[in-house]
C-alpha cells in the first residue's frame, strides 16, 4: 500500500535515486553554486505538533484521526512555501484532526458536526494547492480545525455512454478516475500538471485549467451538474447540456475554493479517447515571435490541442536547443477522425510566422504535457517532457488503447511526468528556490506586462538577502549572476488572451527562504495586476492570493460574495480565510511570522 | 425616422403588403379553417391607459416621457400573450414612465431616483422578451414602474483589435452593433432570430443563444468583461480572456434579467468576418434519425457553424419537401482557412447515419438561420429560410465584405429573415395561434422528452376550450384535426445534449386566447420538468416562466439570489418578479385576470 509523502509531492519512497540526485546536485551546483549538504524531512517521530485542541465526538471517531502522519500530511499544499517549511520541520497550523468520509452523509455530519462546535473544516482533495488554499490558517475565532480528506469518495459512479457524461465522486485522484473511464473507451480529458495528486472536487473548487491549450480547458466547462455539501444544506444542480434559465448555479461552486462548501460530486462531460493525434514542433527566433504565431492559431479557429511555447532558456533547460530560439509544441487530436488537414493549416501558420518546423515530430499529445511545472524536473531527458516518439497521425493510439504503462517511448514520457514534482522536490532539498506563478493577460497588454513582470522579478531577486542572485535576470529567459532564472512559457492561449507560466529558479537564503520568495512573489503579482492580468489562471487564489484578489474582483462582487457565504455558511466554518472572510483588506500569511523561518528542533538545517 | 411597433414585431410601416395578408390568409384558411374578418390593432388614440402615478423630477425630465406611444409600446415584450393582448387593446401594465438614459450617469440617477421613490425600473433593451421579461408587472408595494429604454446607449465605444474584442454599450441593437463593427472587418457573430430588435445588453442579461450551432454559443462565452449599474453602486469586472480567481463575476450577472442592475456595456470577443463558407442540406427518414446524426456531429469535434435538424411538417411547411423527411442543415465557416476538409468529413458523417445529402447545397451560413422562429414565417418563400444561394466554398464572402442589403439572393435572403416576425404577427391578426418553447436536454434524455411534450401538448391543444383543435396533434411534426401543429427542429447540439424547439399553430379560442396558450404553455412546461429539461435554453425566465424555473433552480441557489439581489438591490425595486422576489411559490401572471381576455373598448374584436 503506497502511501503519500508527508512533506512532498507524491509517495514515499518514489523520489529520486540517490543516483539521480547526485547528478541533479551537480546540476544544481554549477548552475547556482549550491554545493552544501541536502536538506533532509525530519522523521515523523521528531515533528512535535501541538496537542489537538478538539476531541472527535462519538458518533464520528471511526473517520476522525490525530495521527501526527495524517496531521502533518494535511497541514499543508505543495508550494515552495509548503514544501520548504515542512523540510525545516516547521508546521504552522496542523490541523487538530483529519477525517476521511466515506460518504456523503458523513460530509453532512462532519459539517454539522463542525458547525455546532464552531470548528473550522478545510476541504482536502489532492493536496496540491501552490495557493495555501488547504492549510489550516484560519485566524482566531475557532475551536480548533478538522482537514476533511475526500480521498474515500473516489468512485465513477454512473457513466451516460449516450451524453458522454459521468457522475463521478470528487475525491477521486486524476489517475484513478481515467482508470475507471477506461474499461467505456472514455477520457475526462483534464490534466494538470498535478493530475496524479489532485482530485476532481479540486478541480472544479479550484477552476483548474487542462489538457487543452486552446478552445474549452478550464474545468469550468467540463461540469455538467454538481453536488455541493453546505452548511445550509446540499445544492444539486440540474444535469444539463446547457441552459438560459437565470445565472449559472455551477459558476456560483466552480472556483469557491471550499468557501460555500464541500463538493462531493458532479457530472462531468467525457469524450471518447483520442485514436488520431499529431504532434509536432517548431523553432522561432524569439520568445514574442513565437508569440505572435500562437495568437494567430489561438485566433485561427484551428483549436489544436496543444499549442504551448517556451523561451529559449526553459527550452534548453529542458534539453531542447542551445537557448537561442523559443521553441512551439503543436498537437492535434481526435477519436472522429484523422488531423492531418488541421495540422497542414497549423504548419502554414507557423512558416507565415516565421516558425522553422522541425525534423522530427514528436508526440505531445499525452496528459499535462506543458501544463505545469513538468518540463523543467522532466528535462533531464532529453527533449523537452522526455518525449521522443514519432508517432504522427494514427499511431499507437490507433487501436483505442492508452500508451502502455512503463513501456515504450510512451511509458518513459509518463514516467518522467509523473516524477517532474519530485525533482522540483529534490532541487528544495539543495538549496534551490523553485517555484512557479501564472496569469492571463488579453493579447493587447501581453508584450508589456511580460517586460513588467520579468523586470519586477529580476528586481526582487537582487535585492535584500539574495543579493546578486537575480542580476541580470531581469529579462524572462535570462539567466542571473548567481544563476537566477525566470523563464516563461504559454501553457494556454485564447483568442482574446493567452495564460503566460512564469518560472523562477534561484539560489535560496539559508533560513530565509520565505522572505526571499515572499518578496518575489508579491513584486511578480503587483506587476501583474498592474498590467492588466489575473492573479491567477489556474492555481486558485487561496490563501495565498488574498491581496490581489481582494483588489482584483470588483468590490461589490466581494460583498456579493460574503453574501452568498453568509446563507450557504451562516457560522462561516467553511475553509476560512480563502477568497472570502477573515481580513478583507490585504489578507497577510499569520504563518509567515513576520517572513522569518522558525527552524524547527530535529531538523537539519540548510547548511 | 422609423418608429417601432407599440403592438406587435418592428417597425411601423414594415409588416407584409396587403397581397401577402391575402395569400397567407388564404393559407391559414384552408389549414386552420380561420376564415373571420382581422384584428386590427387599435389606434394609440383609442388606447386608454391610467394616468401616470408618478411623475419626473425636475433634472431627469429631459429622459424621462408618460406619452402614450412611449407607454403603450414599453408594455409588453413580444410573445403571443403580448401580441395578442396589444391586439385586442390590454394594456395590463404600462409604465408609468418611460426613461431613455444617454448615458450611464443618467441610468445611474435613475436608479437612485427609483430608489428613493420606491419605484420599479424594469430594463428594456430590443423589448423582444417572450417571457415577460420586461412586462411592468411587478405587484403591489411600488409607487409606480418605469421602463429604461437603453436604446441610446448604442455606440461601439473601443476596438481591441489585437485580442479581438470591442467594447460595445448594451443599448446597441444587433444590426447597428454589426454595423459598426464593419469597418474592422469583424462581426460579434451572434445571431438570434430576434437579432434585428434585441440588444447587447439584452442577450447578455437573459443568457441569449447565437449563430453557431454547436461550441460555445450562448454570449456567455462572448462576454470578456461588463459593467453594471446597480442600486448598490457600479460593477465593472476585468477584462481578462480566462481567469481562475473565484467564482467568475460575470457569471453572476450573465443572466440576471435586470433583477440585479442594468448591464451598461461589455467587452465582447468578436472575430473576423468568415470569408470561407460551406452550407448543405441532407435528408433524413425520420426526426430521431436525423437527431443520432446530428449526436454523431456534435460529438465529433468538427462543431459545424450550423447543424440544425427540421422535422418533416416544419420541413413541408418551409416550403422544403413533402412533409415524409426530416431535413439537416449543415454549415460550416472561417475566416482563416477553407472549410472542405470539415464539410467532407461532415458528409461522410451523414451518409453513416442513412442520412441522404441533397444535390444542391445552399449557403446557410447567414445571421440568424434556424435560431428562431423564422423559418416558418420565411417559408412563404421556396427553401427553408428562403436561402437558394449557392455559394460553397469561397463564394460571395471572399472579399470580407457581408451579402450586399437587399441584393441577390443573399438580400431576398436578409430580407425574409427580418420579415419572418412580422408575418408571425399576421396571423395573430387573422386568428391563429401561434407560439414557440424550447428547452435543452442531455441526449439520453431526448426521446423520452420528445415524445412526452408532443403528447402533453397534444392532449392541451384537445382540451377545453380549443375542442378538436389538437387532436392528432400529440406527436411532434404532425398535423390535428383542426389543423393544429406542433412541429419541432433542433437549434442548437452540445456533446452532452441538445437544445429542441418546438412550434404550436392552432386556431385561436376568440376571446379566450390566453386561457388556451396558458394552458398549451403549462402543459409543455411540466413535460419538460419532469423530462429533465431546462425551462429554456435560450428565452430565459422572466415573469411566464417563473414557476418552472423555481422548482428548476436548486432551493439554496434559490436563497442564493435573494441574497445577492438584498445586496446589490436593496430596495428590490429592479425588475420585481423577474427570476427572484415576488411570490417565490409558483409565480403566476397577475395579468392573466383568471385567464380570461378583457377586450378593450374601441378595440375590433376576433370575429
Amino acid at each position: 500500500m503506497r502511501r503519500r509523502s508527508w512533506w512532498g509531492w507524491g509517495y514515499e519512497g518514489e523520489g529520486l535515486s540517490e543516483g539521480e540526485m547526485e547528478a541533479l546536485a551537480a546540476l544544481a551546483g554549477s548552475q547556482f553554486g549550491v554545493t552544501g549538504s541536502r536538506l533532509v524531512a525530519p522523521a515523523l517521530g521528531d515533528v512535535d505538533l501541538p496537542a489537538p485542541r478538539i476531541e472527535a465526538p462519538g458518533a464520528l471517531g471511526g473517520i476522525l484521526s490525530s495521527e501526527v502522519y495524517e496531521r502533518a500530511s494535511h497541514a499543508y499544499g505543495k508550494s515552495y512555501r509548503d514544501v520548504v517549511r515542512a523540510l525545516h520541520g516547521q508546521i504552522d497550523h496542523p490541523p487538530d484532526l483529519v477525517a476521511r468520509p466515506r460518504t456523503e452523509m458523513e460530509v453532512v455530519s462532519l459539517l454539522d458536526w463542525c458547525g455546532e462546535a464552531g470548528i473550522a473544516a478545510i476541504p482536502y482533495g489532492g493536496g496540491s494547492s501552490v495557493v495555501g488554499g488547504v492549510e489550516p490558517d484560519v485566524g482566531e475565532g475557532y475551536a480548533g480545525t478538522v482537514s476533511i480528506d475526500l480521498g474515500k469518495l473516489n468512485e465513477v459512479r454512473e457513466v451516460d455512454e449516450v451524453s458522454l457524461a459521468a457522475r463521478i465522486q470528487a475525491g477521486v485522484l486524476g489517475p484513478d478516475l481515467e482508470r475507471q473511464l477506461r474499461p467505456y473507451g472514455l477520457t475526462l480529458r483534464h490534466f494538470p500538471q498535478s493530475f496524479e495528486c489532485s482530485t476532481l472536487g479540486g478541480w472544479i473548487a479550484t477552476r483548474a485549467a487542462g489538457h487543452f491549450a486552446t478552445g474549452p480547458t478550464h474545468i469550468d466547462d467540463l461540469v455538467e451538474s454538481l453536488r455541493v455539501v453546505t452548511p445550509a444544506g446540499v445544492v444539486e444542480t440540474r444535469r444539463l447540456p446547457a441552459s438560459g434559465a437565470g445565472p449559472s448555479p455551477d459558476r456560483m461552486f466552480v472556483g469557491s475554493e471550499g468557501a460555500l462548501g464541500i463538493i462531493t460530486e458532479a457530472w462531468v462531460r467525457v469524450r471518447p479517447r483520442p485514436r488520431w493525434r499529431f504532434s509536432a514542433s517548431a523553432r522561432f527566433e524569439s520568445f514574442l515571435a513565437g508569440a505572435a504565431c500562437v495568437r494567430a492559431l489561438a485566433q485561427s479557429g484551428l483549436m489544436p490541442s496543444n499549442c504551448r511555447l517556451v523561451d529559449p532558456v526553459e527550452a534548453m533547460i529542458n534539453g531542447a536547443g542551445s537557448g537561442s530560439s523559443a521553441l512551439l509544441l503543436i498537437g492535434f487530436e481526435s477519436a472522429d477522425h484523422p488531423v492531418g488537414p488541421w495540422a497542414a493549416l497549423a504548419e502554414q501558420c507557423v512558416r507565415d510566422h516565421g516558425g522553422v518546423p522541425e525534423a522530427s515530430p514528436w508526440n505531445a499529445g499525452e496528459p499535462g504535457t506543458g501544463t505545469g511545472g513538468g518540463w523543467l524536473a522532466a528535462g533531464a531527458g532529453s527533449a523537452v517532457g522526455g518525449r521522443t516518439e514519432r508517432s504522427a497521425v494514427g499511431g499507437e493510439t490507433e487501436t483505442g488503447r492508452p500508451a502502455a504503462k512503463g513501456s515504450g517511448a510512451g511509458g518513459a514520457w509518463r514516467s518522467s511526468f509523473m516524477r517532474a514534482p519530485y525533482m522540483r522536490d529534490a532541487l528544495v532539498t539543495m538549496g534551490v528556490m523553485c517555484e512557479t506563478f501564472e496569469t492571463a493577460v488579453t493579447w493587447d497588454r501581453f508584450e508589456s506586462l511580460h517586460e513588467a513582470v520579468g523586470e519586477a522579478v529580476g528586481r526582487a531577486l537582487s535585492r535584500g538577502p539574495a543579493a546578486d542572485a537575480g542580476r541580470g535576470a531581469g529579462r524572462p529567459g535570462a539567466s542571473g549572476a548567481s544563476g537566477a532564472m525566470v523563464t516563461c512559457r504559454v501553457t494556454h492561449a485564447y483568442p482574446d488572451g493567452l495564460a503566460p507560466y512564469y518560472t523562477v529558479l534561484a539560489p535560496a537564503v539559508v533560513g530565509g527562504e520565505l522572505a526571499q520568495w515572499d518578496e518575489v512573489k508579491a513584486a511578480a503579482s503587483e506587476a501583474v495586476l498592474a498590467a492588466g492580468g489575473t492573479i491567477t489562471h489556474h492555481h486558485a487564489v487561496g490563501r495565498d492570493h488574498r491581496p490581489w484578489y481582494d483588489r482584483q474582483r470588483p468590490e461589490l462582487f466581494g460583498q456579493v460574495l460574503r453574501a452568498v457565504k453568509e446563507t450557504l455558511d451562516p457560522a462561516g466554518i467553511c475553509n476560512p480565510g480563502v477568497l472570502i472572510g477573515g481580513s478583507e483588506e490585504g489578507y497577510t500569511h499569520s504563518s509567515g511570522q513576520g517572513h522569518s523561518l522558525a527552524v524547527w528542533p530535529g531538523t537539519r538545517p540548510l547548511s
